[in-house]
C-alpha cells in the first residue's frame, strides 16, 4: 500500500463502533456463569456471514444463513451451553422462537435477528431459561456492554477474546470491533468457533461480504486446535454506517484500508483462539514462505500446525523438525523436499531438506516460549501463508477425556 | 463366494510359508534390542509393494520402489532406530550399500534386495553397525526366524505383530504369512507403518499387485493412530511359488480365495497396529453401513476414527455421539444428517440424527471394553467400510511430548 495506514487500538470490543450496544447476562443456562449475549444496532446494518462447512449444520447456522440472504440485520443473540445441533425440527423451532421473542422486545422485524449457539450437541435448548434471559438481557443493553458479551459466549475458553481498531476512511474516523470464542472446534460438553464483528463504517453489503470472505480465509480458516470442524461455526460482520463515511461501494484504496483493518481484527482474534486452545500452553505460528502457490503455502502451514506429532513435540520443547517436514509432505502441498529450509524462531534446523548441526539447547529454549514460530521456506516461488495452532498437552486429554458425571 | 472357504491359522509369521527364512538380530543400532531383520527366499519371488504417499519419501522407499519395477525380489532387509529419511544423497548411498553387502552375503543379484527402515528422521544410518549386523543376521537365517524378525522391526510397539493362514488353491495347500510394525505414523524418535507378507503360492506379479492394492485399500489404509502419514510407510508382498500350486495368472475363484486370505492377514495386522497405537488402551472399530458410495463410507469411517475428540471421548468412556456425527459431517462424505443412526456396541444412541433416550450406564460400560465398536448407518445406499483406530490418552502425550535428554 502506498499511503500511510494508521491503526489505533481502542477498547470496547463489539461496542467500540458507534451505534452498537451489547450485553452478556446469566440466564441460568449454565451454572452461575454469563451465558446469553446480545449485540444490537438501532440503525439498520449491512450484514454478512461465513459458516461451518460441516455437513451437519446446527439450527442457528441454518436460520442465520437464511436470514442474511438479504444482507441486512440489526441484532445477534448468542447462547453458550447448548449447540442446538442435531435436534431435528425442534431445533429450528427453538431458534425461530428465540429470534421472534427478541425481535418483539427490541421492536424490530424478526428477520433482522441473527442467532448463534455453542455448547453440547444433541440436547434441546432450555427455552424457558432463554426466554426469561432475553427480557433480562434487553434491559442490560449498553454501549459499554462489549466485554460482558465477550464473556457470555465463552465455553472452555479461559479468557474472553475481543479487540477494536480505529482508522480513517477518506478522513472520516471509523471503528471495527470484534469478539470471538473457541478453544477447541468442539469441547467436552461444548462447542464451536464463533466470531462477531461490528463496524460503524458504511459498506455496501456485497463489498462487506467480499471483505469478510477474503479475510476469514487468511485468519479464522487458518487456525486449528484439534482438527475437528464444528457444526456451529460462524463469523458475522455487521456494518451500521454510524461513522458517517461515504459508503464504500466500489473497490479502491478505502476498501483496501477497510480490509486491512478487518484483517488485523481477525488475526488478533484468531491468535487469541489458537493460544487459548484446550489445554494449550503455547501459541504456535507456522509460516510457509516462497511456495509456488498460495494454496500450497496454506495446505502446508495448516497441516503442520494441525499435526499431533508436531504439537506434542512443541509441548515437549523437542526440536524434532523431521515431524515438521513429514507433515508438510503429507499435506498435499507441492514442493521439492530437497530444497526445504526450516527455522524454529531464529534457529535454522534444516537446510535443503537435511539436518543442520544446530544448537539443541537454543532450539529447546525457543520452543519453551509462550509463542513459538516455525518458518518453512520452500524456495520455489513467492507465495506465503501463516497458520496458528497450539501445543497438544495432558490437559487436552483431561478436558476432553474425562467422563462427565 | 459360493464355495466353502477354509482358512486355518498357523504359526510362524513370515516364515510360515514354505521356502522363506528370516531372522532378527541385535546389531547395536538401538540399545540392547533386536534392530535388524532379514527375510529371504532361495527361490525367486514375484514381489510387489505399496508405499507412503508422503511427498517426502525416505531413501529405502525410493530404492525399494525402483527395485520392484520389474516385479521380482528374493530378500528384504529392515532396520529399526533410524528412518534414513531426509538425509539427501547420503541416504540413498547408505541404502544401496546395505543392499549390496546383503546381496554379496547371500550370493544373489543386488537388484533382488529390498530395503526398509523405521526410526528417527534426518539422522544418517550407523553404517558400521548395519554392515557388521548383516554378517551376523545372515548366519541366523532360519525357517523358524519369523518371530525374531517381527520383534526386530518394532519401535514404540509394545507387542510384535504377525500372523499366518493356510488354505487351499485347487486342492494345493498354500500359506500367506505376514508381520508388521507401527504404533504411530511417526514416533517420538522413531517412525512408520511397515508390513511384510510372504506366500508360497505361485502368483503372477500383476495379479499379486492387484491383490495387494485392493486389500491394502481396505485394511492398512483404513487404520489411523494420529493422522500423521510417515515418510517410510511400505507394505511388501513376496510370492515364491514353493507351494507348487498352478500359478495364478488370471482372475477367477482361486484368485478370489487368495485375495480373501490376504485380506484376513492384512485385517489382523491392521487391527494389531491400531490396538497397539501409541498410548492406546482400546482398539476402536468404526463401521459405516448403507452409504451411497464406498468412498463416502470410507471417508466417514476413517474421519470418525481419526477425530481427536472422538478418541478422547472413548478414552473417557463418554457416550458423546455428537462428536461422532460431527466428524462424519466434516469428513467430506455425502449423507443426510437427518437420517443417521448411531450405535455404540449394541446400544443405539442416535436415531435419524437426533438423540435417543439411551442408557448412559450401558453405553459407558461398552466404551470401557478393550475393543469398542461404533456403527454408523447412513440409511442411504448399500455400501460399507470399516476403519480401525484407538483412543487418545495421556500416554500418547507422554510418549511424543517428552523431551529426549
Amino acid at each position: 500500500m502506498s499511503k500511510e495506514f494508521k491503526l489505533e487500538l481502542v477498547p470496547g470490543g463489539v461496542t467500540a463502533a458507534s451505534g452498537f450496544t451489547a450485553c452478556g447476562v446469566r440466564a441460568g443456562i449454565k451454572n452461575d456463569k454469563k451465558d446469553l449475549a446480545i449485540i444490537y444496532s438501532k440503525l439498520p446494518c449491512s450484514a454478512t456471514g461465513v459458516y461451518t462447512t460441516n455437513k451437519v449444520q446446527a439450527a442457528p447456522v441454518q436460520l442465520t444463513r437464511q436470514r442474511l440472504s438479504d444482507g441486512h440485520a440489526q441484532a445477534v443473540i448468542i447462547n453458550s451451553g447448548y449447540a442446538n445441533a442435531c435436534n431435528g425440527p425442534q431445533g429450528l423451532r427453538d431458534a425461530l422462537k428465540t429470534s421472534s421473542v427478541l425481535a418483539e422486545s427490541l421492536n424490530i422485524q424478526e428477520n433482522q435477528v441473527l442467532v448463534a449457539s455453542t455448547g453440547v450437541i444433541g440436547q434441546n435448548l432450555p427455552m424457558d431459561k432463554i426466554l426469561n434471559g432475553i427480557a433480562l438481557a434487553v434491559s442490560q443493553l449498553s454501549p459499554e456492554g462489549g466485554p460482558d458479551a465477550a464473556e457470555a459466549i465463552m465455553t472452555t475458553d479461559t479468557v474472553s477474546k475481543q479487540i477494536a481498531v480505529k482508522f480513517e476512511l477518506s478522513g472520516v474516523p471509523v471503528v471495527i470491533g470484534g469478539m470471538a470464542k473457541g478453544s477447541g472446534m468442539i469441547h467436552p460438553n461444548m462447542a464451536t468457533m464463533l466470531g462477531f464483528i461490528t463496524t460503524d463504517a458504511a459498506v455496501d453489503v456485497h463489498l462487506l461480504n467480499k471483505a469478510l470472505k477474503s479475510v476469514v480465509e487468511k485468519t479464522f480458516n487458518m487456525i486449528t486446535v484439534d482438527g475437528d470442524t464444528s457444526t456451529n461455526d460462524m463469523v458475522l460482520l455487521l456494518a451500521n454506517g454510524a461513522a458517517g463515511n461515504q459508503q464504500l461501494d466500489s473497490e479502491g484504496s478505502d476498501f483496501e484500508l477497510f480490509c486491512c483493518a478487518l484483517c488485523e481484527v481477525c488475526i488478533s482474534l484468531s491468535k487469541e483462539i489458537a493460544g487459548d486452545g484446550e489445554g494449550a500452553t503455547k501459541l504456535v505460528e507456522v509460516k510457509v514462505i516462497n511456495a509456488a502457490t498460495v494454496n500450497d503455502a496454506r495446505l502446508a502451514a495448516k497441516t503442520v500446525a494441525a499435526s499431533n506429532l508436531v504439537k506434542t513435540a512443541i509441548f515437549g520443547a523437542d526440536a524434532n523438525w523431521g515431524r515438521i517436514i513429514c507433515a508438510a509432505g503429507y499435506s498435499g502441498a507441492d514442493f521439492d523436499p530437497g530444497k526445504v529450509d526450516i527455522f524454529l524462531g531464529n534457529e535454522q534446523v534444516a537446510k535443503d531438506g537435511k539436518a543442520l548441526d544446530f544448537s539443541e539447547e537454543n532450539a529447546s529454549e525457543i520452543l519453551s516460549q509462550k509463542e513459538v514460530k516455525i518458518l518453512i521456506d520452500f524456495k520455489t516461488g513467492t507465495e506465503t501463508a501463516t497458520a496458528w495452532g497450539c501445543d497438544l498437552t495432558y490437559d487436552y486429554i483431561k478436558i476432553n477425556g474425562s467422563y462427565r458425571s
